[in-house]
């Protein structure tokens, strides 16, 4: 039984954490740490977790958390990259679940998250935690990057095409769940249920993360709009992905071809529409590609669960790859259906 | 046309206020203020007033709010009572649509509301601001104290049995936007969406203000047991009312006679289970009385619009009263369905 | 393996106890018929379950239903009555999510459900599937009648109470997935969702099956008013109980000791007020007893998920008694927050 | 005092133009029309109506609602095209709000909506009502085709680029109100809440519609991609509009001059986020162009309320152009928020 910690298991990447992991069956949590509540019982914080999880919110402690085999960083940006250094040479291995590590140009991430990096050196070695690209890297991985939400729905959406394509626009909603659990006015009921917008549209974070992986994939430069919305719901991304090909390719055999193996991307039957609560709960991208008319106009719709595969379920994926354990372990579970 | 002041109309019952005041023939706003966005148009934080108030947020200032005919307070709790007074001095009615006025008993409002109340003078002459009561009193009160959302809700749907009962069940449900529009993670929409819970079960600042009414007006203590629950959508209120009567009184004409010249009360046809959708963005309060097998447990319904009837409808019903306008004025707009 | 059929298997029961048994480790579904969809995938209706559930639905039929060692019916009320005999005398037990076996009294039961009961023989030796109180009864039965979603909230809210209590009130809020999976235009999203509403307050066919239970317990009848209420949302039930009690006893004490043993009844910490969101998706009630002010009063909050332990939950636990299982396989996973 | 008829208003457009018309003082509805309600009244299926409608639904009878000055039909498409002739030949003026009348060329119409064209020659005659193109010429029509939602937010938003662009894609996202108030499995509440999907990625009605409109003005073929999107709530269309300007235009000057007098088209401030709610029951459309990173990628925001300038308050604007009222006489109320 491989020992987990958690460091700031109080937003929804941590309480997802935690619910995933309650289940495992190849680890078990030790440690859970945060700063504001430490003393605090974390089933009083997450009813839902009673009988399931009985542990106090810890003090972060670097020398209790290398105690552990793991540590998942679910901290807001610019505490992993202060923190990893000496959990990694205590030889605990580390996923950050926030952005500390995901860009490898160190000049671009500090343009985009408005601070130093502590840490560049790490964001050399680190890797990128998105196994249907990196699967490999992944398994000895000591430190990775978890992906974005928005960028693991666009990137497995994409990611068939590659080859063939120089410019993309990424139309993306998305759950009030991704904007985290912190008090906010925007995100209040009372202003985001029966409402809908866009924002961000002259630039988000996570156009230079997903731009940089299909970059890094194309050998070349792609340029990408990226256009997020703001979903009246909780849970989701819906990525509706357009891009031209001048081929007659048959899209919808290339992308059951390239994800044949896959576990957790699901190409739907031609001609679907996957709906978000198809994958509430789940950690499964469910892409279907369309070509209206059969011109040369490609339509690709990619949906996940910004929490599970765009969060914490990728986070547990990656984690049974470090471990050694089954990729699915603790995984298994259909979406949540109504 | 007369002139109104709003102070603090940055919440949700100040917007409200706009939107119906925005409208309304008879009065024109000349001062919106706001401590935090002073300097700031009123239509970009609405932008649903885009076109309609064309006006900044300024600072609250007694001489220019003095030149109001009417000042609303749409302020938290605490700042009425230290600021209505000059502005009484100086001829100006004003309309508290917080709490600092609407209970007598002093040692009852600061055991509630924690804090020293600092002008119990105005406390006693303040009148409080159900029309249905006491309209012939608000005509000519200088201040009104504008009664509670719950409140308004219950004691409409009691009234008409007020002496014939001792002892009263109030199961209540709002919509989140009572809870105000400020950061909050509870009313969060990932928290308060798809949910719903009771709150306050074992004491609640609405049940000694809907006591107070009911008691007074019975010439007795009424045994109230009030239970606020919080529904998943924005606007509304919904009362189920509880009580127990001896007599084989037909309740269906009680409650037909007894509002039938009010203009914002509507006795639904017997039978009927009143919607909030039906009285959403109106003044209305729609009621239906139950007796379910004719037995002698009667269960009332009773639905209004938290933030009109509730709040600012009900203000500007004060309002048209106390400046001798039309009952009516402004306020003659079906519910928005769906 | 235990071998499972289902029978009408289209709506929200159906696809539920699908969700749940695709990883249930003791039982394999065999059959899942529709009348209406025979011939189409389960998973085409139902894309959640892509890769759990690999079978097509087929016409019921007595000979290949018989086949397996349990079938559950989550039919509309009056089909299970005319299927169970042939299974039941095949020796295959059953389990019905109708209502079909709820009510002893013949004539009460086709008085609320409109039609004749075919097989009244079969009402008498069914067992009410509520394991908190039959659960000796249930590990033997044959037949087992599963619960109903607010019979389920109310029942277990009231249990420890029940000797003490003449007149009870049961205010109950439902989400509108207890209404099925039926086009309608009441809970089309345009009308359910953003409003509130009571409905059936003069009579509900879920009375009478609270109050048998209750009446049977206590050794005598009780006064039960139940009135409903649809929630804009999908999934949940609260019940908020009203009684008054005359004795000074400790009810949170009452609470805990009842259900010290129960793996699916959670007596919450004092003073708790219990979330539907807390059971999203797991088999667990969660209650809270209050006593406003220390007084006669009585206010007790129980929730419960109306498709998981006010359905398809209960069900399995059931169905694992029935079939010697371990009453929490396949139901030991924490609810959905967010 | 002019006289209304309303054919078919027991659907959404039906209940908001009772709601906008309730209050408008230049009209009166004499006859609201339903086949299947005929003889109950109108404010019984929608209280919210109670006390502004005092009518009942009747059988539609041409004599009689040719005693109206103008018609509208807020029906099924293929009614209006049965009914309009004899009326337009007893010189009642008709609005059609569903789309017998909106696509000039017949092939195109029968082959999206699936039947034959009854009256061809009044197509030819028809006006495309949206007065921001064709103010003129709808003040006199006797027949005015009310365009579709999606059309009116991607013409709106599109309009100022014309000159310029051939290639265009609309990611457009719709409330649920859109898919009417007609029993439905995919717009229940439990189905369509807490989800999001995009739908007809293969072809939609209104992408011949739009197309229409553009290529007409743009004097040649635009090659436009439509995609629309179901979102979780009850009211608003958001359109995300994309496409490619080679000139350093100032897009925000080209909008601002293109709208300057129209009453019902906002540009907002440059930057800008226009939200759904900031319409939700206002006849205005909110626009607002971007140009990330100051390149050729052009992305525009456009939002209205399907129902009020997507359907009936369009309707309502077209309906005072041609009585010769004032064109915003009825239609000046703040949206409603939150």
């Amino acid at each position: 039984m491989k020992k987990i910690g958690i460091v700031g298991a109080t937003g929804y990447t941590g309480v997802e954490l935690l619910r995933i992991l309650a289940t495992h069956s190849g680890v078990s949590v030790n440690q859970v740490t945060s700063r504001s509540h430490a003393g605090s019982r974390v089933d009083a914080m997450f009813p839902n977790l009673r009988g399931y999880i009985d542990l106090e919110f810890s003090q972060p402690d670097i020398d209790k958390l290398s105690a552990c085999d793991l540590v998942f960083f679910a901290t807001p940006n610019g505490i992993a990259m202060q923190s990893s250094k000496p959990l990694l040479d205590n030889g605990v291995k580390v996923i950050d679940l926030a952005a500390d590590y995901r860009i490898k140009d160190l000049s671009v991430w500090e343009k985009w998250y408005g601070m130093q990096h502590t840490t560049p050196e790490l964001v050399e070695s680190a890797v990128y935690g998105l196994p249907e690209i990196y699967r490999e890297q992944i398994k000895t991985a000591r430190l990775v990057a978890n992906p974005g939400c928005y960028p693991t729905a666009v990137t497995l959406g994409l990611l068939p095409l590659l080859e063939k394509i120089d410019s993309l626009i990424a139309d993306c909603k998305s759950g009030a769940s991704g904007a985290g659990r912190k008090a906010n006015v925007g995100t209040l009921l009372s202003e985001a249920s029966g409402n809908f917008k866009a924002y961000a549209v002259d630039g988000h974070r996570h156009q230079p993360e997903i731009a940089q992986t299909l970059s890094t994939l194309a050998g070349k430069a792609v340029d990408l709009t990226f256009v997020p919305h703001l979903l009246p719901m909780i849970r989701g991304i819906h990525a509706t992905l357009y891009t031209r090909l001048d081929s007659t390719q048959d899209i919808q055999d290339l992308y059951e071809k390239q994800y044949s193996n896959e576990p957790f991307v699901d190409v739907m039957p031609i001609g679907s529409h996957p709906e978000t609560r198809s994958v509430k709960g789940s950690n499964v991208c469910r892409i279907s590609p369309h070509r209206p008319g059969d011109g040369k106009q490609v339509v690709i719709l990619s949906v996940i669960d910004n929490l599970v595969k765009g969060a914490a379920g990728q986070a547990v994926q990656n984690m049974n790859l470090m471990l050694g354990l089954d990729e699915t372990q603790g995984l298994m579970t259909p979406a949540f259906l109504p």
